[in-house]
């Protein structure tokens, strides 16, 4: 057994991915950012499917089709296959922990 | 997008299950326990594996290989296909929330 909570840096370098499942269809990871954003160039192109859900913190995530989507603790919502992202904004105060659920589209 | 820590019911007469992801080869829920526990005889022989998250609240899971785990926020494990178990507590004082991701062996 592992706690979500433990370990998480009070300062960071680069946003961190850590992986909590693998299988074949599927993958399961923790992200901490602290005041991280995405490239200011570019979007997230993802063949697979992507749920996340902000356990702590607070982020921005931007799509290329214009919405612009804030999350806080508890928030969570499924990115298809394909839609273009980025991470706009995570709070600089603290850490922004996310869990993301990856699978096939 | 939507929030985890939304429409936790006080009062509970079963657990309650929500989807809120469903693949080809994986599965998304929340699960809110009041006290609830597995029913007395048998156990959970599951097909596919099964990561548990608890966001909040207290559970014990019994595997029949006699391992007892006692979980509280932001404790996660992985039940493997067929490793058979029960939840044998959940504390009747507040809603207990698990996070639970099923996918393909």
């Amino acid at each position: 057994m592992k706690n979500l909570f433990d370990s998480i840096p009070d300062t960071l370098d680069d946003e961190w991915f850590e992986e909590l499942v693998q299988g074949e269809h599927v993958q399961v990871e923790r992200i901490v950012s602290l005041g991280h954003r995405s490239p200011a160039s570019g979007w997230y192109d993802q063949p697979r499917h992507e749920w996340v859900l902000v356990l702590q913190g607070e982020a921005i995530l931007t799509f290329a089709d214009g919405e612009e989507v804030a999350l806080g603790a508890g928030d969570h919502l499924l990115i298809p296959a394909h839609r273009k992202h980025r991470v706009e904004w995570t709070t600089p105060e603290r850490p922004t922990l996310w869990l993301a659920v990856h699978f096939q589209a």
